[in-house]
């Protein structure tokens, strides 16, 4: 993989500082500085200068003091896992590597809240609350850190029931650009005490500080759990099951589309025998009464949209093994062409528009010698593309981007978004235009105010 | 009452202009002035120079590029029922009254949304949605104006449930204050493109720009409802039940609490007899058999905790009059104490801590012979008091201040916020500084990049 493309001197004098802050949790190794010049998408490594391993908010705090006086990028990093290059080091500088602070610093079962550092993953933290009872319900498919999870308002498949990162972040501790150490709001469920600090933050893709504490709401894991998968004839019946579902207000905790494509790809990973159709997956949470009626309920609505092969589960183990499968739905795609790489994208509409949207997009993929399997979190009227393309083909580079335009410019028509849930990055740049137009402006605005000398994640979202 | 205090010329250059383009909606009149003074609050009245009432956006824009180049303050106003004296032209300038821009636009049954321009209520709304089967569950007291309670970030009973303006607001129309109009999202449920526009303008309280149109979230009026009143026997108890109850993750729709005193003042004003007592409000919505359940949990928490006299409703008829009845509660407030002025204020802490914090305030009020019921979202952790003073008496407003700083610092102490719901205006601004400490700065780089000059509600929230 390639190094930084920066044609400035390497900034010696600023990586000297670090060095002597920082002792052995500062690098400059080629293997460190490729493992932080990518993430999981397809978009070109740029490796940053240096690598840096901070253990406390006021060690992250020096190093952009540092940063801010050299005048150098500094690239909040996590588990790398983000799927719009977000994490490249496009103009070089310092990756702060986030992954030491991993501590759990606080939990309160009485308040339903938690507070961590930005190194803890989403699956270190439910290990940890699983014992209390209590879970953290913000999901995407890795086991990403709840720092990079903020930054890039993640959700995932129990969002249409617990919200987004939008929703569960009650709180932040965030190194502003000119490396002050600030602290967005208080622990109340509510508060209506001045500017949105904290969902100012959530979002921004390390653009505006590095968020170094996050305080997240958590709930009980339900009295009881069911869940289910639902084979449809077609995938226009099975997004209209979902939309009587949702627009009937039942509370569902997942309700998830994969075609035919991503079960075949799922089947063969991790060796299931799911019928080769559009199926959904689907989880209720609540009373056991109360999961009885919504079970039954639902089961009715997905009958009349032609739904067949349910297979019920309720044991924890069997609850488990079906949503891993989920969870692999991406690795399980790129298993379908070796040696690929994965040209992840997403969009989201309006829920009245989801089955048109989602018929013009297969319409589209038939077109196309590309695979590209669709999976989706539907109950929100949000789904998936994996492009699974040759990454040195200019060819099919061309093509994904074809297809790739023609899908969101699709979901914009439809008043949609260009991404539900990866974020801007370096994909989706041209696009945040065309959604937002003279708001992006504001957004300079507010990104000039914060970081008048653009060292934080420099590139990203918008050009300045 | 009096008018402004601004010691400048009155700027009959941007007055002219203004009368130029509004003709007849554009007003100097005295009692249109006075009436554009001050809001429901204690603050001290001060006028604008002008009121105007645009009919559009584009009117909106216009109005906002003649201030601008003559930098005269713009104060947005809806139904003046804010409580910390945010519509007080505390520098003169322009009302702009936004009542005139009451279209309800658009409204997707699908899609669960409607967008709204700024001036239609709440009321307005939720009659325009019943034959539809729809419902807004915003609802502070007042009839509000939804551009108001987007500007002020409001909550209300239903909050635990569906969330504050925070929540609810999907995206926003807002002119800028340099006169542009930009929307601040698309319309679909989630997104991951850019910064937060819109939860930057929610709680904005009129400082960043004019909200003109709303679109929100809308949610089925559930298949059953059934509403209750528990008396106990102190206000420990009643908390504690709350708290359990919220632990538990029971599923209430309303949880509130009145305190002896409101009791006792609702029964005068509205004729009721309730037992005279700390009295939990209370409200499940869901399907027939799960409502049943909740309320029987509900019923067994309460009476571990010495709950009584219960009143069950399911009626509408009878539920309205016990949610007007809760509604009424300032009204009801006011009315202990003929001639009296309005000192309502709102702390909201972490629930682990509510029980302490009503405790020591009620400690605090067998200090003082100012009457100050207690009412709250308790499900939220988020109560009020509303002083009952002479305004005219200097030693009132005093002895207010002093139990009102009392309160505030005590939940600040306990992790909470100086406002959960009625922002921070004027009231609250001593207060922000002590909760958010250098995050302030933050918030006036943001004010500074978005408004140079300070024209958009001057002297509201921070200083600058």
């Amino acid at each position: 993989m390639s190094t930084h493309a920066v044609a400035d001197p390497v900034p010696q004098e600023a990586l000297a500082e670090l060095r002597h802050l920082l002792g052995e949790r500062f690098s400059t190794g080629a293997s460190v500085l490729e493992q932080h010049s990518h993430d999981e998408s397809w978009h070109h490594p740029q490796a940053p200068h240096a690598v840096v391993w901070p253990e406390t908010s006021d060690e992250v705090a020096s190093i952009v003091q540092i940063c801010s006086r050299h005048a150098m990028p500094v690239i909040p990093f996590g588990t790398g896992t983000s799927l719009e290059g977000q994490v490249v080091a496009t103009a070089g500088g310092v990756s702060i590597d986030m992954m030491r602070m991993n501590r759990i610093l606080r939990v309160s079962p009485e308040d339903l809240d938690a507070t961590v550092e930005a190194g803890v993953t989403r699956k270190q933290l439910n290990e940890h609350l699983r014992d209390q009872g209590l879970f953290f319900p913000v999901d995407p498919g890795a086991d990403a850190s709840i720092g990079g999870m903020t930054a890039t308002r993640a959700s995932g498949t129990n969002a249409v029931r617990y919200g987004t990162m939008r929703e569960v972040v009650l709180a932040l501790k965030v190194v502003t650009p000119d490396g002050r150490i600030v602290e967005t709001a208080r622990r109340s469920r509510k508060s209506a005490a001045g500017y949105d600090l904290t969902r100012l933050f959530v979002g921004s893709e390390g653009t505006l500080g590095v968020i170094t504490e996050i305080t997240v709401r958590l709930f009980g894991i339900p009295e009881a759990i069911s869940a289910a998968t639902v084979s449809f004839p077609d995938i226009g019946s099975a997004v209209d099951a979902v939309i009587v579902t949702i627009q009937s207000g039942l509370q569902m905790a997942r309700i998830e589309l994969l075609d035919e494509l991503q079960i075949e790809a799922i089947n063969a990973y991790s060796g299931l025998e799911n019928p080769v159709a559009p199926t959904l997956f689907l989880e209720f949470h609540g009373t056991t009464d109360g999961v009885g009626e919504q079970a039954e309920r639902m089961g009715e609505i997905c009958r009349d949209f032609g739904g067949s092969d349910f297979v019920w589960v309720t044991r924890q183990e069997d609850r488990n093994r079906l949503w891993q499968a989920r969870h692999d739905a991406a690795w399980a795609a790129k298993a379908l062409r070796p040696g690929c790489a994965m040209w992840p994208t997403d969009v989201c509409v309006p829920i009245s528009r989801l089955a048109e949207c989602i018929a013009a997009t297969k319409e589209d993929l038939e077109t196309t010698h590309i695979p590209a399997p669709i999976a989706g979190h539907v109950g929100d009227s949000n789904f998936h593309l994996v492009f699974l393309i040759d990454p040195d083909d200019p060819a099919e580079l061309a093509e994904a981007e074809r297809l790739n335009t023609r899908l969101v410019r699709r979901a914009l028509a439809m008043d949609g978004t260009c991404t539900g849930e990866h974020g801007v990055g370096l994909g989706k740049m041209a696009f945040l235009e065309e959604e937002h137009g003279g708001a992006v402006d504001l957004m300079r605005q507010m990104k000039q105010a914060l970081d008048p000398g653009n060292i934080m994640n420099p590139g990203k979202i918008f050009a300045m």
